[in-house]
């Protein structure tokens, strides 16, 4: 109800808007993961990203927002098909959202009406094709995280209650927000994540009046700020509209590819997530800062929010993980 | 059921006082928390605050107390539209709520009988432009708590659940009272609250009397004892709507940001939701005072509220967080 | 259906027989707990008390025992108003009770054949105007305590579930048994309860004798020991009447709400409610004695009863809370 | 479904057989709690005990055995009365049963045919006037535990659920079995149990031997073992019946009143069911040898099975509290 | 589905062959345990004893396989009665099962179309006069367990829940099998089981090299191999036919009952439930190897299965409980 | 919904992929469990064995894939049967499936609108003759995983509850991958699968790169990467489909049975079902080769897979199992 913050008008935190861009430009990199103390604007980041993102075109009437018809499931019952545009989808999990409201489940209202079982589809179909998030994922119960990264990954729900079996596309990104001090979370989510990265609160005083600045001069006169602002944002929207055009064109070196599986053994990373993301993340930032071909400058770009939180638990290194990626960097890509 | 007990006739307390003026005028200052002993007159004030609040007008017949036809929700099945005053809400969260009455659910009743499914609205909607007030928050269940911070941060209640898909405006002061003794609320709760306060009872003998005295006057006689001090709640109801009037106008000048900005960083308060208390407290402040700027002063008397709930634990400092903040504001603000 | 013990009859226990004499001169008190080791005849005390108790006036069939029209609420859907005479209510809580029957709730039985949405009032609706019974209230499950307590001193129950929002008024005495034996009562909790007495076995054989002789005569023959000790039971039921009319006209001289504060300064009691009850039981037992004003003496006799059960502990101190009220009074009353 | 073992034909296990024996002429005693290993004959002995019982006259169709019209509660819906003999009920509590069967509930049937709100009477209902039999005490829920002797001493039954208010009569000893080992029985249940007995495995081979030919007999030919015992069963229920026709003309010298409480003050049992329950089966005792005054011997014999679960633990006394008991008894009694 | 692997073919483990048998022989034996590592063949013995058992002559239509029309319950509603032959069942307690179906419940179907009050028999009905069987006894809930036990012991099903008040008999052999690694059975659990043995993998080759080539043989064609091993299983058939026909006239030398009852005070076993049980499986096994008389040597045959399962643990002892019995044997039977 | 990864075009991880193709052959070896980090593609190779499969003849419209018409069950309710081809079924259970989904339940449609008790199958049914798969076997409730192995060894799906008794077939081979870092798996449930892998990221960077470009391929251009791979791909389902018709024909000398007992007893493998094990997996390896008899050869490639899961840890030896099996069939084998 209340307009989105402008994202060009955040101040700093200069990594968490570049991973976002990423992900906007290839979904397929698997959502961001965005670390933080309260209050340093992590779900006003997220709520501004959704302003900038271009339109989908999809099937009127579709729940899951095909962009086709054969996309489009049987039990939707459409019979006519025209295509429409709509916003990217970004669906908000509200705190104590139900298995069902999120899977869909059974239309209780027809099933008592009509005598028939029709399902009715959750958030994972308003999600399709968009964006899915989840403010303080701490705080959402596992089972319901479980789910939500396994349809991530899988990008399809699968639905087997109370006598229903459905499944329809679910592609979506997830972006989650959390704050390490209510509890970490577990190594095995952490690497279901593509991107992740930190935010801090500045230190620096004139930077903090800058927030409160914006922050007061938006509650105070939101259209004149959202004018003043709207310039710029176009201009991101439209740098990621071309980068998704490009990015199957960028050449992918075989050096560069080995120096992904370089940078993840002389990590440590478990499994081969890394190199992929690394891989992708890279391809992506190339794509938008307007280059043809995949470089090592562009892994070095990406390998710590590609990486950082892939890496084992080293009891006797005491630097953060992103030290040690970028320690790791500079070992490796010289 | 029984008339509260007058505002102005409550005895000390002036710090919770006048956080609860300063919400009055402010309501996005974000709630106050009421700290303190049993027995130390916490109800009683906010039951008094509820007394002393202008009335609103609102779309008559709309469940959330809508100012205007635009605002009020489509399920509500108004047809006319007229408007008209109703006192500022002010709901009492009972013990044992359910999560179905907070939020709203489904109307079983009309689901039974016209087999519609139809939203029936919950305390959230009823306490939309007004209080929502919860008599020791730490007896309540924490996805309850969480559930209420969601929504009073964000303005808006989004229910998910029963095959329901429904939001309504929810924008009230959340105020909270506490008993540090059954144990402490999360660090991550207490940010969400923007001003906090505490209360002990009186050590001096004569004040103890005052209120034994006035307390059973009020018990033996209340409408001689409303009568009496029906007049001094009158002159803070004014002034509390001449404050609101100027609200906007008063003058921000960057110095005073910049002193938000050093006090935070001196007292290490995470995040940035303290600064943005400071600003709104401050000024409001400035407003209650008649002042058309805002200046140091101000923020020197309400830095205490706004941000001794923010620190961060300091086990070599055995000082409380009251005398830290204070300790601070005299160093950095001289 | 066997007949209660008479209230006179029972050997001893002075003290406990004192507290609920006043909780029923003035119900306002607010509650007794009587703590004991079992099998020292508790349960026979506050059975006994009901018999002893005058009957009220109310509204014919109005379910809250109604004094008056405007009291009873529109949802008992009485058309027709006339009063009657009915025994004080006093309402056992039984062991198992649910919270549904507790506070009322829908009425399944109309909302099934007649298709609406009615209030079935419970236990509290039923217990207005007279008392309500806990045995071992260690034994009740915790949120259940919490709510009698919050009822019973706000005087209204709020009912906000399965989509009924109804308030009734609920003023009753609630008293409750308790055995330390099986886990201590909270701090918060026992700071709700007016007035507290400790119950022991006596150790001297000729009064164990006596209970025992007393108790085997009317389990032996009923009626013949009912007979007996009727006129005494007669004359302190009389005794209460007169002091509940007198009550208002005793006399509050300040040096006497000065000794209330400064013994529970010295007693270091938290909070404000340990003077107010101190005030009211004085006042009640100078009422019951037939004295007009209040006095230091009167303090002195209840001042036990007030205050033992909020003292904070002290480690240091290993004399029971009765014998650090009574060393107080001592030193502060003389 | 199988017969039952004929109560005389139970080798040894004296102290057990007395016990059920008083607990049969006075059932007031407050029940018998048998404590033993496994595969001692607890179960046998209840089962044995139930068929020496005499009949009951109760009215006809009545579900709580009532003894006359004035009795049987109203919702029991009859419409003429006659009475009719019935055998003393002997109720199992299975286990699994839920506290609806046990208490009675809504009669789901008649709800759902008639739409009207009956009550179903439960277990309590069947048991009036009769037995109540929980094999393995210890096993049973906490809840049902409370509740059954919370109706056991109140010798009514209320039921407050489902939107039902009922109460009826529900009279009946109650006879526990538990084993040591499978966990203590917390001090407040096992002083609701009028009598205690402990049983062992006899060491005695002849003894043992004994048994497994009666048992051994008994299932080979059960017929003609119950024709061979048959007779000395009669016996023993021909000396309940005198016992109980003479109960209550037994006098009591203050002498023996007195012994019951110096007795119990030796032993520090708390409260005063001690007394009672010694005085009640010291009667009982007189009765069943035809005795017409209560006297110091039948003290002695029922003071272990009246008082030994009855002493407070004495970490340095390591003898058994049957031991303590006798021991006591030698001092005090002589 | 697929036919049981004949018993005669199981290699080896003979102690577990003759509890079976002993058990089928006489059924009062209160059942066996049988404890093993995994993957030594225990469910397939279970499954190969049901198909040796010779069948039951029932009433035709009725539920719990009664012998007689006078057996067969009223619920049952049957009108016209002839018996007919049918296998002895072997009813096999799935994992997940649910209380309701073990004991029978409320038949839902008939409640709904019919609107009557109907009992849906269980597994226990149907393994009446029969076996039960479950597949790690240690995976099942505690409290089926206790209700198997239970029924198992009274021979009668006793059904207390919702609203229904059904009983029938439900005698049957209860076998569980059990691996001690997923933790010890409870005491008390054990003890109400009749017989225990234990069964291991073979440490020989040759052994082992049999079972495979029997075990690979038979699922490689079943028909060849249940046709090679169906003569020696009708043999076992046939004598398990002639000890039942012949155990009634087995005699019974008092020195043989004293023995018993030397035996179990020597292992120091609780209770009596191991004299009886002794007595018991002797008596069988001498029917099965054709003898008139109960000998000591019998005894000794049998002492470690009905016995080990009942020895109180002793820390000082080492030895398996096996070893133990196997010397006190020794020790007394010479 | 996106086709599978093929088979052949998975890079290294041999030891897995073989392990598939013989329960590919011999779906009795009973299941088979890949261990791995995460990201080691355990998922994708199950995917891809599924497109490997040959199709099955089934019964149209049987709910069970029943060959005949004896196979189908009563309750499908076919009334004519012809058969037809389907592909090998491969059902992939949800995270958050419900029992009553894997097993099947009361069709709640019909007993609505029909009011008869159907039965609904569920995953189980489907499965019968195929694969069921499950991803992250340690995030499955443990009442859910007993449930599939006790139904994948007894090749039946035994439901009793709501009323229902079903039995259907359910043969299939259970697929399962772990991550041992989530906790371990019991011993018991390791037991029961037949075959186990583990599968490591490859340290190699050729290695890793060529997975990184042969994802990357696929995930761009699908269509082109699968035409690449089906040649191969078919070239592994015909040796699957020989090895299935010859493998009853494979000659086991008693020799090789010797071997297999005694690399099982050098091991101390408990119980019996690793020698089976090695027979079958040995067997379906010498089918897969071509080979006419079973080899000591044979038993060398596959004891690390049939082996290594079975055996008792052994905290002197910290050499993992894999080693511990190799050393011991060097040791035995030769």
């Amino acid at each position: 109800m209340t307009p989105a913050f402008p994202f060009s008008a955040i101040v700093g935190q200069e990594e968490m808007k570049r991973a976002m861009i990423l992900t906007a430009i290839d979904p397929r990199l698997g959502g961001v993961l965005v670390f933080g103390d309260r209050g340093t604007g992590k779900s006003t980041a997220v709520r501004a990203l959704a302003a900038l993102l271009p339109p989908i075109t999809a099937v009127r009437g579709c729940p899951v927002n095909a962009a086709s018809v054969e996309e489009c499931p049987d039990w939707a019952g459409l019979t006519e098909f025209e295509t429409e545009e709509r916003p990217t989808p970004v669906i908000d999990l509200p705190l104590g959202v139900t298995e069902d409201r999120v899977t869909g489940a059974l239309d209780i209202e027809r099933a008592l009406t009509q005598g028939e079982k029709a399902f009715q589809p959750g958030l994972l179909a308003q999600a399709n094709r968009g964006y899915l998030y989840i403010d303080e994922v701490n705080l959402l119960e596992d089972h319901i995280v479980d789910l939500l990264l396994d349809v991530a990954q899988s990008g399809e729900n699968v639905v087997e209650r109370e006598g229903l079996s459905i499944r329809h596309p679910a592609r979506f990104v997830l972006v989650g927000s959390g704050n390490p001090e209510e509890g970490e979370l577990r190594p095995q989510l952490l690497d279901r994540f593509g991107l992740s990265v930190e935010v801090r609160s500045p230190d620096d005083i004139e930077e903090r009046v800058a927030v409160i600045e914006r922050r007061d001069a938006f509650e105070t006169d939101p259209d004149r700020f959202l004018k003043k602002w709207g310039r710029e944002d176009r201009s991101i929207r439209d740098r990621i509209g071309q980068a998704r055009a490009t990015l199957g064109a960028i050449k992918r070196p075989k050096s560069v590819l080995r120096d992904c599986a370089r940078l993840c053994v002389a990590l440590g990373a478990d499994g081969l997530r890394g190199e992929l993301t690394l891989l992708r993340a890279g391809r992506a930032l190339a794509a938008y800062e307007g280059d043809t071909t995949l470089s090592r400058d562009h892994l070095r770009s990406v390998a710590a929010m590609a990486l950082s939180h892939r890496l084992r638990r080293d009891p006797l290194d005491e630097a953060g993980s992103q030290a040690r990626v970028a320690r790791v960097v500079e070992d490796v890509l010289t």
